[in-house]
Parts: structure tokens; sequence; C-alpha cells
């Protein structure tokens, strides 16, 4: 089952009664020990780190990381810190906001699935900027990068699905509250300090779902490693945040969801003794999480019929999802960018069926309106799954209609790549080749991927920076 | 009444009907010309961004403003634009954090009554740092900030009084978007950038009403005038926002209020015809606008009877404010901070009867368990205001119960400072003096008053910005 955690011994109580759950958050990312996180779990950290590294170093390669670079220049020279792919010098917070929206812009990273939460992309970025600024070891850099998985999954799971509808990202509110986890460990912030960072976050809390053609997603994670690394340069300088963030009759879930969690529900309930990294779910496929299921249906029923005698084929697809990745019809079987193509359940439902794979080059380097492919997709509709399990998992059901009459039919409970059919690590590898191949040399991106599988034993991060640099 | 605003004549539609929200504001921003703004609505723009001005000095005496400095000092190196006070040089993106802290640190800063909305503070900050940065005229600059103010005060119009129902503030959270329409003309974006801009908006809009002590309404106009800043860096560079951010179906309004407008409640409605400018109350007193009027009444009352007489004192308030100058009673009878004491109805009645006075001493200076003025606290009650019309106004009634029996009453329907009750140049240019003089000789005040106040027709920003350096 998607979210059944690995479970430890629980920590000591520590009056944890007492503590708001900004402090015991405090407590977790500032007392985390790599010896105490199940070997299991850092391994995973490890591909899931790989994972989000190898889709940064592909993005840089494409127009909007270019941009990305270009625009935060003006936001203050530095050094400390390394724009992927570009190798950019930047100030810490500037890297962190390029490398985030690198890592989520090809929406090809992880996914928390029953929080529906990208956990990867913006911990990667922040915890890489205070990593090298801080000149912190490897072990560190895994170390915390735990952390802001541990802590951004919790705090996105109490608004599971609920985030999504009122129109927010959760990624993107959550994010800057992980971010600060992870990456104030790396900086050296106190307890005290750490827990203000997170308090000024309820003002940075900040990412919605109006999307019309743009790159607002692309941009959520990066800014919010930006805003991580900007609340604890203050609440390191001593600016007090609100202690009760989170809980507060004024705070994050008050505002955002609506309602404040107690008990179990809490962010902070069996942190550091559950650990929701072994729940994340990464994606084979370079397009939104909700339609890989759909991929997974379309890749497997493929064989079993000629395209030519296809009448009409219709997705099930829980009706609340039709917003994200189905309607308006228009434009989403005749998608008008690659990133919107990411977004199409019939796009991928097609391009699967056609094509036999569903790739970056199927989105991005081939032709999006070959007449064959639009034929497929004019002919595929998206309908209700009232079986759908969502947020839990998120299932995938194809019935092809064939003009003889017969009908072919495959669901997926779950997508290839979640926890319940989880990707082995030669194939989290070669994912990661293929996207870093696109920036860096095949012998570099093979140093990479040996380099992250044995982060806690890097002295530093400079090695792993200096081969994520594409040759000029 | 508060809300009149002065009209103009309706610029042409210009096929304003296919406009989306952000391209009308966009359009609006870039298209004001000084010479048609109604000459009234110029001069109050400049006392109001004067007075925005001698209270960013202040703060820059304070530890907050100390503080934010050195925390914004890691976020880049730069010296395109300058700190307030300390005269740090910066990037722009970071003078405007440090300068937008500044300005609303104090709670000092002025506030569009029916939009609840702190209009000037951000808007100094993020048009400063921009008009610096791109060497502006003093004409540009005081343009920019009347777009700044105007899309602003309208933006949170559209929530008055729901934002903070919710637990949001609509400084902060509307404030990118006013700073990205002020900062984006003077930074050169052209029309499609601004949009962009205004569009990524969309995930910076944050600000929360959970405060417990801490200083994160000191933080929210800083990080929106970052914010904006940040956001006109991407939109500049090519970045794509989404030109429905507001009025989208998973845009600001949807997330963030539940609901969108149209029509008239649209911020585009009347924009460049009427003048949200005229309807802004300056702050008399140091402390939440809700209080003003309860300090006026308190300063009334208090020479027809002593204070030795007194049996207890009743505020009459809406119900709905009390969770923010009125609840929990026991701090706020006792505040622990001068900051807490800002948001006390008890503890500014209190002063207003026992000093004669409610100034930056009373607050910042002076003892606040002060036993004969905690004694007053103590026997000052807030209760429900069943006449009130806020958000409209925000009236005040105070009523004194003598030990003979003798009741005293006083109820303004409006504190002075607001449209109803302007304070006049002269008042607005010596609370500036008080305020500017805590950072700067009085002559250096006097010029920059002077500057302010005819700052249409200055070169450029330098000699404002330079004598607004304290002296080593």
């Amino acid at each position: 089952m998607t979210n059944t955690v690995i479970a430890t011994a629980k920590p000591a109580p520590n009056n944890a009664s007492a503590r708001t759950e900004a402090e015991a958050i405090a407590d977790f990312a500032l007392g985390l020990d790599l010896g105490s996180v199940p070997p299991a779990v850092a391994e995973l950290a490890k591909e899931h780190l790989l994972d989000a590294l190898g889709i940064a170093l592909a993005s840089s390669t494409w127009d909007f990381g270019r941009i990305v670079l270009n625009g935060v220049r003006e936001l203050g020279e530095g050094t400390k810190a390394t724009a992927i792919g570009s190798g950019a010098k930047l100030p810490p917070a500037s890297a962190a906001l390029v490398n985030g929206v690198l890592a989520h812009g090809l929406d090809f990273d992880d996914t928390h699935i029953g929080a529906i939460y990208h956990a990867s992309a913006h911990a990667l970025a922040a915890c890489l900027a205070a990593g090298e600024a801080s000149r912190a070891t490897g072990r560190e850099v895994l170390t915390a990068f735990i952390a802001a998985i541990e802590v951004g999954c919790r705090i996105a799971m109490v608004g599971a699905g609920e985030f999504h509808e009122r129109g927010f990202h959760p990624t993107a509110v959550c994010g800057a509250f992980a971010c600060t986890a992870g990456a104030g460990r790396l900086m050296g912030a106190t307890r005290e300090q750490m827990v203000w960072a997170l308090g000024l976050g309820g003002s940075q809390a900040a990412g919605i779902l109006e999307q019309n053609g743009s790159w607002l997603k692309r941009f959520g994670p990066g800014w919010a490693a930006h805003s991580a690394l900007s609340a604890l340069a203050l609440g390191r300088a001593g600016f007090l945040g609100p202690v009760t963030v989170l809980e507060g009759s004024r705070g994050f879930y008050a505002t955002h969801l609506g309602k404040v969690p107690g008990g179990a529900a809490l962010p902070s309930f069996e942190l550091g003794s559950a650990w929701f990294t072994s729940s994340i779910a990464l994606k084979p496929y370079p397009c939104c999480h909700y339609i890989h299921a759909f991929a997974d249906a379309a890749l497997e029923l493929r064989d079993r019929f000629s395209l030519d005698d296809v009448d009409r084929i219709e997705c099930l697809l829980k009706l609340s999802l039709h917003k994200s990745v189905a309607e308006p019809r228009d434009w989403r079987i005749r998608p008008r960018s690659a990133y919107e193509a990411l977004f199409s359940v019939p796009f991928v439902v097609a391009t699967a069926l056609q094509k036999g794979r569903v790739d970056l080059a199927a989105f991005h380097d081939e032709p999006l309106n070959d007449p064959a492919l639009m034929a497929l997709t004019a002919k595929t509709f998206v309908l209700d799954d009232p079986h759908s399990d969502y947020p839990l998992h998120f299932p995938g059901e194809v019935i092809v209609y064939l003009r003889d009459g017969n009908t072919l039919r495959c669901r997926k409970p779950a997508s290839y790549g979640s926890p319940d059919r989880p990707m082995a690590r030669d194939a989290v590898v070669a994912k990661f080749m293929g996207n870093a191949t696109r920036a860096i040399e095949p012998a570099a991106a093979e140093h990479v991927a040996k380099a992250v599988l044995a982060l806690d034993t890097a002295p530093s991060l400079d090695e792993l920076i200096g081969l994520c640099i594409a040759p000029a």
C-alpha cells in the first residue's frame, strides 16, 4: 500500500506535548542522525536525490532553464552556490531558486502520492545551495535532504486532496517549510532560529494552480527554496517568526485549509519514527503523475490490436482531476506546447499507443501535431472513475473499443514507480543517465550517479557540483 | 465618506473587455501619466510617500531594522539600491525587502480603511529600489508609486474584511501584485513582461495573521516588495506567468477568497478614472488602525474627569476584530512587548487617558508596566459594537463609568487622519519630522520633506536617498 511507511522505534517524547509543530520540526531536523535513519530509507533518499539532480541537469538545456538563470542574476551577486548545468556562481538563495525550477521544470520529478506533493525538487535545491555554502559533508547534506522530505510530505499530507480542491499547489505552499527544515540544519541555525525561520514561512507559503499556458508550476518549487534560504537568513539574524505558524488559529492550516489538524493528523505525529521517504513515487514518464497509470495501461495494451482498428478510447479518471489533465478538451487533445502536453491524458495515452514509449523526446523533441497522433487523441475521451481511491493511489484505466466490436481494457491500481510497483535502482540510474546526458557527457553522468549513491561518504559537495557543470 | 474617490474622465475602453485583470493592470501602470492624475491625488501621494519614508527612517534605529539588514546581506551583493537609514548598498530586491520591513515595522503607516490595506509601505520600498536602480526621475517614481497604490488598494478591496476573516493579511497577500505594477514600470518591463511578473505573483501571494509575539506582520510588506522585484527580474528575462492570475478559476481570488469577482468588483473597474489614493487614512498614532478612533475618543474625554474617579472603562468594537486587538485579554492588558502594546485597545486607551498622547515614546521609550497605567488597563474592557460599519470605517466608542455613578461617553465614527477627518499637510510634515529625526538630523529631515513634496521635479532619487542616510 502506498502509504505504508517504514517504522522505527519512537524517540523519547521529550516533553513533546508542550512543543509547537514548528518546534517539533526543528527538533527533528536538527537532531536527525543518519545512523538512526533506516538504511532502506537512506538508500531511497539517495535515489530520489539522484533523480531530481538528473532532471535539473536536463532542464538546464531548456529555454526556461536559461531564462530563470538570466533572471536571478539581478537579485544579487555571490559565489557560494552553483546553478546546476550552467555552473553559474550565485548567492545560495538565488541558486536555490534556479535549481528548484530546474528540478521541477520538466514535471519528471517524484511525487508523494498520498500527499500529492513533489518532495525532492525544492529539497534538492535548498540542500545543495545550503550544503555548498556551508561546505557541509555529503552525509550532512543527505541527512538534511531526508529531513526536508520528511517534513514536507507530512505538512502536505494534512491537506491531501484539499489543497488542490482549493486551487493551491501543495508543493509550492508547503515547500518553504520543508526547505527551511533541511537547509536550516546545514546553515547552522539554532533551534530558536529555525523556528523563527519556519514562522516567517507563514508569509511565504504561496502557490496556486492557475496555469493557463504559463510556467507558474515550474516557478513554485524554486520560489519555495528561495523563500526558505531567505527566511533562514533573517531568522539566523534574529528576526522573529511565530512559533505557532502551522497550528495557530490564524496559522497556515487555518488560512490555507480552513481547518487546524490535531493528534495523528499533525505533521509531527511519529516524526522520526515513521518515514514518508519510503512512500514517494518516482516517475518513469516525464508527465503529470495523474497520467502515469494510463501510460502503463496503454503500453500494456498496445501489442494487442492495430491502431487502424480503434474506434474510441476511454480513460477513467476521478472527476475532480479532469480540470488538471483532461479539460478543456480542445487543447488537451491538441496541446499548444510540450508543457501543455505533459498535462493531457489523451496526448499521453495516444503517445504510448502510437510510439510504445512516453519519454522526453515524445514531448519535447518530436512534433506535437503529428496527424496520426492527433487522430488518436481525437478518439480519446476521459470519463469519471467511480472506483478511484485517489489520493491514496493514482489509478488509471484505459478501455479501447475496436471497430469490430471487441473491447480491450486495462486497469492499473497504481503506476509503475510508485511504492507498490517501485523502480529498481538500475532503472533509476538509467533514467538519470537519460536526463543527465542531455547536459553533460556520459562519463561525467556516470560519475555523478556514483557520487550521489555514495553521498554519505563525500567530504564535501565539491566533486559532485563540479561534475554537474556542462561543457562550455 | 471614506470610500468616496476622486473621479476623472474614463479612459477610452480600448477593447477592455478582452483584457484579463493582469493585462488591464499592466496597461494602467505602464500608461499612467502624472499629467492625467488629478493634482489633489498627486499631492496626497507625495504626503503618503513622505509619511512612509519617515517611518522607515525611524525604524532603521530599531532592533528589527538592524536585524533585517543583517539578514538580507546573505541574499547577495549589489550596489544599485540603498537601505533607508543605514545607507547600505544592496541589490534592488534586497533593498526592497529591508525598506518594506522598515516602512511597516512600527505599524505607523497608512491604511486604506475600506480595503484594510496598508498601501504605502511596500509601494515605497519597491518603487525606491526600482527607481534608484533604473536611475528614474522623481516624476517617474511618483507616478509608479501612485500606480502601485491604486492597484494594491483595488486588489485588496475585493476581499475587504474577508481576507482577515480567513486569516490572511491583505497587505502581504496583495502586496506583490501592487509592487510589480509600480516597480515594473520603473524597471522598463514591457506590457507582456509585466503581465508575466504579475502572474508569477500568484505563487508569491502570501501572508497570514498568526503573530504570537513575532515580527511576522513586519515581514509581510518587505517580502511582498522583494517578491515583486524577483518576479520582475524573471518576467523581464522571459519567464512566463499566467495572464489570468487574479480572476482565473484557480487564480488568486479563487484560492484566497473562495470566490471570483466580476463587473464593478474587479480591481480594474474604473482603474485610471477613480482614485483610491484619496481614500487612504494616515495614522496620527503609532498603533493598529482599528484602535485610532478609541485614541481620539479617549483624548477628547480625558479633561472631563480625574483618573482617580474611574470605576470602569468600556470600549465598543466590532466583535470580529477582538481577536486582533482585544483578545486574549491577559496580555492585551499587560503587553509583553512594545509591539504587542500597539495591538491593544486597553493599552492605547489607558495611555491616551493617562498621558494625553499616543506616540512612539509611549510605546517604545517608556515603561509598558507602569503601575498606574496597568491599573487603568485592568479597568478597560472591550465589548461588541453592534453599530459598527467596519470595514467602511473603523469607528470607536469609549464609555467611562465614574465611581460617583456618572458616565462619560464619546463615539468617533471615523478616526483622525482618515479621509473624513484628514491630517493637514503641516501635520503630516510634523509627523514625518518626529519620525525622521530619530535617524537623521533635523536639517536633513527638513530637506527630505521638501524633496519629497517636490519629487515630481527631481532629476533622480540621488539627493533624496543621500539625505536618508543616518550619520555614522
